[in-house]
């Protein structure tokens, strides 16, 4: 036999430890998002090939796990391309999902749509620690609501839910897409490379406003472009409201709605919070995905170099598959991210049930049994966690163990 | 476009409605099967194919979704076989994935250890009526307890979740593999086509015993040993106590021990239930998966013609992963047919929150928004749900709409 004991490669097994902590948080996340209002839904996890391959997904549609046909439509020897095994693939996100998903059943949904999902995605990267290649997502998203009420209700059951885990001094950065476009427009960079600038200012977490600035110039852009965008990005920091300075700056370049709407976020955020965190306008905010067309945001926590998750708008996304474009914005917790700094903080579950371990000796008459399991029964009830085991002949051992487990009380039965 | 609206074939989009219910219903499960003090563990949704094709998964092995190697790995030129290009496929039980995990973690776990997985599988069945290619698997398992305090708990734990649920009036059927065994040698049967005899047997329930009787003198077996086998059952079916009656009969064929623990669990399992169910013996019961080496059970419900969920002991299934055996026995409840008789009787979630809605009119100044979202906030925190949206022009279908959702309470904010 060759049967292969470790998980496949790039995944991981779950143990009852870590496992524990999982389910809280997913019970934490599931009641406070369900107190705003969103309901959850499910979508298979493996999509037709064709809704994994039409670009919106960048990078991620290299990583794709794909399934192969079956029975009579597998055909090897007349197969040419690898597009001829396959039908199916394995989702790399939950916005795709999401976005089919509303097209199929629009009619049969409330609008606006507040949808709550959790659910594993797979993608085919390299492995690297704290990286695998099957990871939890947790996303919500509000369809078919236009306004930025759908931002605002966003952050607060985002960051709520966050501040429920225990997370502080946290900070959610927030940015626009069009500002970044005017931001470029009033520097002069021609429309066509906005988003290579995008890429290189992307970079700026990593290598500072010099780095992006000898990046762009290497890049062949004009010096007076370059010069113009990383002043403007000085002015905001130097700033103190970093919008209301662009505003000005910006003039005719940035729609009025946008500053005011930017504005609006952040004063109902910031009185109506009920974490500790701040929200930040990052004019340096990028986020990879090319389907985002207005706001967008980031969780950046303390403990974490790197996000923790974040989202935005993505108006024009289920159009692609309706022909009608319906307002969309969703955020996105990064739930494993969020598990390992849990887990590494040696966090503990708050008001866990009293744990009993029974232990009951070898050869105890079988016709008595019953009433051992019916007193553990009874406490079971009553709430009580109760395990019932067969003594070990190394008791003392056995009871360490248990302890290690969280069992803090022992009964024991013996023969006579 | 040729964007794919429709789910893939045969595996379905889950609504908010049904989402709900199978959240519940989780809940309960898993709460309960930890008040008895299981543990949560999870395994990838993929397994290597070597594990998937060693035969003891029988028919659903012809039935696996297979995941095409990647990058270098995958040559289609040189590949003559399906194998050539296939590493990792999805598992189609949880067995399996159980099996390979302890064999993975023993040294980090506890013994007896007491799983609980709850999780997708996959099958590429021909998809019809309430039979799904992806559909969530609920199992209990101990590992490591060879007495029949595995089973006793086992049951014990399945029909409390299944009280909890409102379920009243169903069955546990319950045989042994050795019991099985011992009435088809005592009848006369050789070794070599006990398989065969109990397939015949597994019909039982749709042909009836003229059935059973007719098809296995048609497969050729001895008119007395047939005329000796079906005595038995009628024997059995007469009898005030099935057991004691085989014990009588069958008499060396049939171990002390078998007969001692059978009537061990009956009597545990009956002075401890909570829920209102019968525990009968059933020797026509079979169980077709091949890894069963003792005890099997299966839930029946009035409601639903076939199994609701069922087990058994699979003494030998670590030790193909391992070389060593590890007792086993395992209890699973067949999550989807339990969420299809809950919403076909109308079943609704106990103690829900109060779900408020507030309706926004449009226009309704942007610096006064934080002010209504502030009051949501509160009555979250009371544990409330407080849905905010825009008012409809159609403020009346609006409301309908979302009393449907189940919103009791409205409250309208005008722009003045």
């Amino acid at each position: 036999m060759s049967l292969v004991k470790k998980p496949v490669n790039g995944m991981k097994d779950i143990l009852p430890s870590e496992m524990q902590i999982r389910d809280y948080v997913q019970g934490v996340i599931k009641d406070t998002y369900r107190s705003f209002g969103f309901t959850p839904i499910e979508t298979p996890c493996m999509e037709s090939i064709a809704n994994l391959s039409n670009k919106q997904g960048g990078e991620n549609e290299k990583l794709i796990f794909k399934v192969m046909k079956r029975g009579e439509k597998l055909n090897l020897e007349t197969a040419n391309t690898e597009s001829d095994l396959v039908d199916f693939g394995m989702r790399y996100d939950l916005t795709v999902p999401l976005a089919r998903f509303y097209a199929n059943h629009a009619n049969d949904l409330p609008s606006p749509f507040k949808a709550l999902q959790m659910g594993n995605v797979w993608r085919a990267d390299r492995p690297q620690r704290g990286r695998y290649r099957q990871f939890m997502q947790c996303d919500i998203d509000i369809l078919g609501e236009p306004s930025n009420l759908a931002e605002i209700e966003l952050i607060l059951a985002t960051t709520t839910t966050l501040g429920r885990l225990g997370f502080r001094k946290f900070e959610i950065r927030i940015n626009e897409r069009r500002i970044l476009k005017a931001m470029a427009a009033y520097s002069g960079f021609a429309q066509e490379s906005y988003d290579a600038v995008f890429i290189i200012l992307d970079k700026m977490d990593k290598i500072g406003m010099e780095g992006v600035e000898a990046e762009l110039k290497q890049e062949g852009f004009a010096q007076e472009a370059v010069q113009k965008y990383t002043d403007l990005f000085r002015g905001v920091k130097e700033a103190q409201d970093g919008i209301s300075y662009l505003a000005d700056v910006l003039g005719d370049h940035l729609e009025a709605d946008v500053v005011s709407s930017m504005k609006e976020i952040a004063a109902s955020v910031n009185a109506c919070k009920t974490a500790e965190f701040e929200l930040v306008f990052d004019p340096t905010l990028v986020r990879g995905m090319s389907y985002y067309t207005g706001t967008i945001f980031e969780i950046a926590m303390p403990e974490f170099g790197g996000s923790c998750g974040g989202g935005g708008r993505y108006d024009k996304m289920i159009g692609s598959f309706t022909g009608k474009d319906v307002p969309a914005c969703g955020f996105s917790i990064g739930f494993e991210r969020i598990i390992l700094l849990l887990l590494e903080s040696g966090f503990t579950i708050p008001k866990q049930p009293k744990k009993t371990a029974y232990l009951i000796e070898k050869g105890y008459p079988g016709e008595k049994l019953a009433e051992v399991i019916a007193k553990a029964q009874e406490a079971r009830q009553q709430g009580q966690q109760v395990l019932v085991v067969r003594m070990n002949k190394n008791k003392k051992f056995q009871k360490e163990q248990l302890t290690k487990e969280g069992y803090e009380e022992f009964v024991e039965f013996f023969k006579r």
